[in-house]
């Protein structure tokens, strides 16, 4: 084992390349035997293991400063900077992050966890260290899914513009998180295969023959291979942007690494380096199926798998719609399998559309068809939306176009951290004029409010966690559940608590255990945060003095704010907030985090219980 | 004048050329007369009077569907598609907008304002019309600094991916809004100057002499331009991106333009024709000055015209801090002279990057820099920040990364209209955890809140409206403003209102009038919203029982939702929050809009009035 004796970047910097080739093997087995323990990403950190060796031999960080996009490849440069201790705590709670994170090392110059962020975020500090005087390099690596985004595009463009010295490493593994997607990825394609070339070449037969005639194209023919190359470099599309095109070269091939990135330590201005990866390298099964293997949960036996996971549901339900209704189209950005749409693909391929990591375009485009009457539904994860909140404002809220966003992964997502949790979606949303915001309390309530969504022909967001359901019966046939309609699921005497999405069941129990304490609990599930239920709003604010609100969302501007708002004028009473606290939360186990922040039951019992003590001593 | 017998495409069909070429003039005549009087952009509707009269000679919309990327260049398409009459209305409240918006009209198949949506939208409306089975051209024109927005790529990527007719109109001034930025913008240089021909000349020549010798070569170069035009077609970085590529054409030459149209109506798949036009052509001084005609004001005497802007004093208090702090670096996305870093730029000109259209890279490259230890301000208008909503999140509040956002035309802009009101920042910064957020009452305090932002180390947003300032006195030195202090401004016995920005001095005004009527009011400028002056809100709230908010934002999640969840638990008052309302506020007098949304002086007196009338009869 050469990695027993690696605790730092110098310690790899003095491997020779035989060495550096077993150490690959041990990073890869260290961290097969860690990740299928504690979960994680593991197919993209497998597939980089020898570029990071090699960028670790011939860079020097952190004077050289490396940025990986998205940050899940980031296990073997988390391993071999000073974390191989730690990294069986990997994405558990107090331990490392599944993504770089500046807190966490000095190793990790920028956090990160969206995709395509890299190269703007490498050019900043690229001028950052020009301006400041400090030496170094600016690493950027970043894969070809990424690409795909908006943001990558526009710090490429700049990059080139600017002409400073920064390194781009397209980590081109043919995949983003499923298959990668787009003109760009095509063109990669063409670029690997070498049918750029062939194309190319029949440009060049084409225009010989058309000038010179049969002859002298017969006289070039023997020289084709060297005239293409010459004349038409592969990568040309970056060279327009302004970057020096590198590559493409083979990615676990350690002494082209090498010596590649020492020639290109040496060039100045903006340069791309094309190396080609395979995700999951030197795991079989995750070298066969990369997808399932993008991100793996831990190894443990889980008897609540009867249970459908939200997603399930949502993707039984959608493809049900989508049979009564030919006017649905599912819309993803690379998250075919995440979202459940995959099997919307299966039945409605025609209907079905993957625009790639464009989040921006998704809801764009989306709006595109709402207009020509189309009912399309984005299904998204919730911390993923925010990079498209200036297109739901102007392209469907402003238009009141009916496009239905189906938010997966609202409220905490555990592990993967403070980068995902959708923990500002109701804030963000019901904000915005015309829109319709629901959240169900249950799998079940999901299925009739997106039925609902897709009918209503308005802009509607339907928000739903990570995770499973609770088994409850799966009522058909699909009804719909009147837009700005809560339900009362318990009276009580003293106080009245609303509660929306996870947190509607842990308001139930904490109910029974306050009966038996003597406060007695009326329980609304207020599954429409905008609009809200304003006739039962105001008879609950008659009848008790006491309204606690609770949501999977940050305590600020959400469902309980905006309960606040509507009561502020006229309410006798006191208004209780309960929330995500207004912090960002690290990555642990789910429900550990929902405690932590005192959204389940116990934090609402607290809460009651609390606030009657201090009610009853101000007495 | 043609235009006297053209109200509609049909009659714009029926022309020769020779009479387009009138109407051309007729138009640009009509679009002089009107626009210098009423004010709107100018300088790119004069650019495309021709491009717009050739789609309608070629095309029939609105079966064949037009979108106009921003929308700021659509004035002679709407004057041709039925709106000659009203167009005198222009940008004035209760007439037309001046931008597309399908509540207008028909033809106007997308609304638009913001940038780089149309190919996105383009190709939504695109796929519906096929599921649709609806016959009929997809047209997208798009600008040259569109072209840098991330967005623009994400629907170029996915349209040459899914290889659907589309057509795209590059409509290539050589500017966005002022000089055009990136590479992008240095690659069509390339094209349309000739420099690409050089270049692939020179590396033509270099092959050949390499692998032929000297003679070889010598007899090539008299064909070497046929040669060079055939190898290397202009616009290549638009076929590797899966689109046909038509062009270069003159953009003023309507026989070209109808016949390459022509041509274009009958290909399949994703086309883009790169179309060079002049902005502001035929209007002199627009020709000469096209930034400075973008968009120009109405003729009218303004009195207040010694009173500097906002703008104005941001500028000038940002180089006076440059001054000091040499780590401070300004940033704009393509609005140099609109934010007033134009003159930043001028005294310092290696702390100054405009990195064009493209306000995600904007954010996450300050947030590269701020990790260097610069001071990067990102001055941007409030309602294109919301384009970078999830890199505010990520990369720069979550690593409490000490980017300071100066965001001007906050609030109410006016005549731009819905697209274009600051509407929503309040709601969406303040539930962002670490970001501090604070509106200046006047000019003054712009000063000294963006000092205290500079000086923070903080993430820390300064909002503040479009417009003149008071004339107040400018204090010098500038000081720190404690952040989460605010500023009683007046005292009073029966109420309070919190007042910020623009609607702090008709609070005053409001309190003074009151007065007469036997109100007595304290006025408290609430300067930081994020954090609350929880002290002194405190003791107000034990002082009151009546406290009213008022704010230039939507009354929904914003300043006045941060206090109802302050004291919503334990306040024994009232609450009556005044903002803009939830909905989408058109175009019109940014007073006149100020006072229909009720947020002036008497839109505060007569809450108060209502509010004491109410609870008068309910005792």
């Amino acid at each position: 084992m050469v990695l027993e004796r690696v605790n730092s970047p110098d310690d790899v910097k003095k491997l020779s390349t035989e060495e550096l080739r077993q150490l690959a093997q041990d990073v890869r087995k260290f961290i097969i035997d860690v990740v299928t323990k504690t979960g994680g990403h593991l197919a993209s950190s497998l597939g980089v293991v020898e570029l990071t060796l090699a960028l670790l031999k011939v860079f020097s960080p952190p004077k050289d400063e490396i940025i990986w996009d998205v940050g899940h490849q980031s296990y073997p440069y988390k391993i071999l900077t000073g974390r191989k201790e730690k990294f069986y705590t990997l994405r558990q709670y107090g331990g490392i992050s599944g993504f770089p994170s500046i807190k966490e090392s000095p190793y990790d110059v920028f956090g990160v966890g969206h995709s395509s962020t890299s190269i703007s975020a490498a050019l900043g500090i690229r001028v950052g260290k020009k301006l400041k005087g400090e030496e170094g390099h600016v690493i950027a690596v970043i894969g070809d899914g990424a690409l795909t985004a908006g943001e990558a595009y526009e710090g490429l463009n700049n990059a080139g513009q600017l002409g400073e010295d920064l390194i781009v490493i397209l980590n081109d593994n043919e995949m983003s998180i499923s298959k990668n997607i787009g003109a760009i990825s095509n063109y990669l394609t063409k670029v690997t295969t070498g049918e750029f070339l062939r194309k190319a070449k029949h440009r060049l037969e084409e225009v010989t023959k058309k000038i010179f005639g049969e002859k002298v194209y017969k006289g070039l023919k023997r020289v084709e291979d060297l005239i293409v190359k010459g004349l038409f470099p592969p990568g040309m599309l970056f060279e327009e942007l302004g970057f020096r095109y590198v590559g493409p070269i083979d990615g676990h091939d350690l002494d082209t690494l090498i010596v590649t990135l020492e020639n290109v330590s040496k060039m100045s201005g903006p340069t791309l380096v094309h190396v080609i990866t395979k995700k999951g390298k030197g795991y079989e099964p995750a070298e066969e199926k990369p997808e399932r293997f993008h991100g793996i949960s831990p190894k443990k036996t889980n008897s609540d798998s009867k249970q459908p996971t939200y997603t399930e549901v949502f993707s039984k339900t959608l493809i049900e719609i989508g049979k009564k209704y030919k006017d649905i189209v599912a819309i993803t950005a690379a998250m075919p399998s995440g979202t459940g749409l995959d099997k919307f693909k299966e039945v409605f391929p025609e209907r079905y559309y993957d625009v790639g990591i464009a989040e921006q375009h998704a809801v764009t485009f989306a709006a595109g068809m709402a207009k020509k009457g189309l009912k399309p539904v984005v299904a998204i994860y919730s911390t993923f939306l925010q990079r498209a909140f200036d297109q739901i404002v102007h392209d469907v809220a402003l238009q009141e176009l009916p496009v239905v966003f189906a938010i997966d992964r609202a409220g905490l997502v555990g592990e993967d951290g403070a980068t995902h949790h959708g923990a500002f979606d109701l804030s963000y949303l019901r904000i915005i004029p015309n829109m319709v915001v629901a959240v169900p309390k249950d799998e079940e309530e999901l299925r009739h409010l997106l039925y609902t969504a897709v009918r209503s022909n308005k802009p509607f967001a339907v928000r739903y966690p990570r995770g499973r359901g609770y088994g409850v019966l799966l009522r058909e046939p699909l009804y719909e559940i009147p837009i700005g309609t809560w339900e009362v699921l318990r009276k009580g005497k003293d106080m009245a608590i609303l509660a929306n999405g996870w947190t509607v069941y842990q308001a139930l129990d904490a109910a029974k255990e306050l009966e038996k304490l003597g406060i007695s609990v009326t329980v609304v599930n207020a599954r429409y945060v905008k609009p809200l239920d304003e006739v039962l709003l105001r008879e609950l604010a008659k009848e008790y003095e006491l309204i606690l609100t609770v949501e999977e969302n940050t305590v600020k501007g959400g469902f309980g704010s905006t309960v606040d708002e509507f009561l502020a004028p006229w309410y006798q009473g006191k208004l209780v907030n309960i929330g995500l606290p207004d912090e960002f939360i690290e990555h642990g186990d789910q429900n550990l985090l929902r405690r932590l922040a005192g959204i389940d039951k116990e934090g609402i019992k607290k809460k009651v219980m609390e606030f009657l003590k201090k009610r009853a001593s101000s007495l």
